[in-house]
């Protein structure tokens, strides 16, 4: 499986705000079904979520965006590269690129992103150790870092 | 004025997702809403909002928000503090802080935020410089920088 | 208590879509919200939701909107007028108005609408009967039937 | 062309309220998005927004949906079938059904759902008639009556 898996998104009509592009609030949206894709994928021996405790849960830490260029309203699926940037004890990152088309071999990178996720425990509330082979199959995805542009703002 | 407003927000009850807390995404939404009334509220000589030419726009460049604690849906409002972190040639930065009350004096602040916002010409689609009068209004507005723990991920 | 209860709205700036109105989709979590608060309204001896079995839950069997005028976002806010049409065996109806204006005494009606709610037993998944005590707190928010215009279609 | 259209529709995971089940509400946005890519949906001469003048569009005037059974968040496509069940002087019927699964051939119809569109003049706000084309094509669409079960309330 190659480093950055491709997450072809069906746009909605309502995504668009009353500036006639995608909001930039649905942005976080297109990342958070792409993850939950990525996750959720079969892989040999399960997804990843198959790897989960069920006293463990995943929760999201952080975010980051950088919008590049708008994004229109299209009947043809936009699409979101994933992949992951890091894997710490209880938490990982992933990077994001969301692009204005699945197929087109010129798509137009409309943003990219960053997100932390932790691995959390229901009873505790507090964070677990990520097991071995959830971390193998989290470094399987792996890819370069989220190529950033602008500065963390002051 | 003081340096920091507060916002007072409504939730939804659809703003939950199927883990029984506001979903990371709407926390966006949260943010939006902050801002659009900070630029739309009235000012002796009129609101941020009046002062842009017809011509030129804000759009958001980038976004970067950490979450603290879980909010949950209640008939009383959350709030959300806004206030300027930043004011440049032709973009300024915005921070937030999204309490679970905007009336307890013992809120939690379930998230932090910043948004770079950049005020852009329809004609050119290129960024143009802030007015002084803008500049000024917003600088009525600062406050500290936002005290991010998380690092910016690798 | 009157038998119409106004629920004060407020507006997001994302609720509008690309036409530049508010998202005909939207109208619908409105009513969502105002039922929500209608129902946990602090009553003497609790509110309806109080009254409620923990194995029950009410679930939407239906709705109807008729849309009559175009809403825009405002930071001021909206209201949803929101009342019983009929309470049945193990079912209820409410009656909703969407005005643009929760305060201005000619404020325009967008929308009315009604829902069919359902009680249903969580263990069996079947309509359970309403209770004395949840029939006659429905029966005090009782109002006129909703005035729909439009025939229910071929 | 059959009469009724099949749109694969791709759930998000914040489609889902905390009951655990699709929103009521997202129904309608899924009808949106049905109707859209139907009206958009490329044929001989040209797709029916094409046969719209630019000083028209339509507008949604009425709307009914009857929930029959949860859906629930899948990586799998759901599906909406689509069709048309009226045409009138200046306005159209919709039929919908929503189904769990686009693919499965036992799929379970979660909501069957009516709208009614109005063809209207941007200048003066009024209805228009539809053109003899825009009609045809609407026909060509025709299917059977939502087959709704609940009466029309009280």
């Amino acid at each position: 499986m190659p480093p950055v898996n491709t997450f072809p998104l069906q746009l909605r009509f309502g995504d668009e705000d009353s500036y006639g592009h995608v909001n930039n609030v649905r942005f976080l949206q297109f990342l958070e079904d792409a993850r939950v894709h990525l996750m959720s994928a079969p892989r040999p021996g399960g997804s990843f979520m198959d790897l989960i405790d069920p006293d463990h849960y995943t929760l999201v830490g952080r975010q980051e965006i950088e919008y590049r260029a708008p994004l229109n309203f299209s009947t043809r699926p936009a699409g979101v590269d994933v992949w992951i940037t890091a894997v710490g004890g209880s938490s990982f990152d992933l990077g994001y690129a969301v692009r204005d088309s699945v197929e087109a071999e010129d798509s137009t990178t409309t943003a990219i992103a960053a997100t932390t996720m932790v691995l959390v425990s229901r009873s505790t509330g507090r964070p677990v150790r990520l097991a071995d082979a959830q971390k193998a199959m989290l470094l399987s995805w792996q890819g370069p870092a989220v190529p950033f542009r602008r500065s963390r703002g002051k």
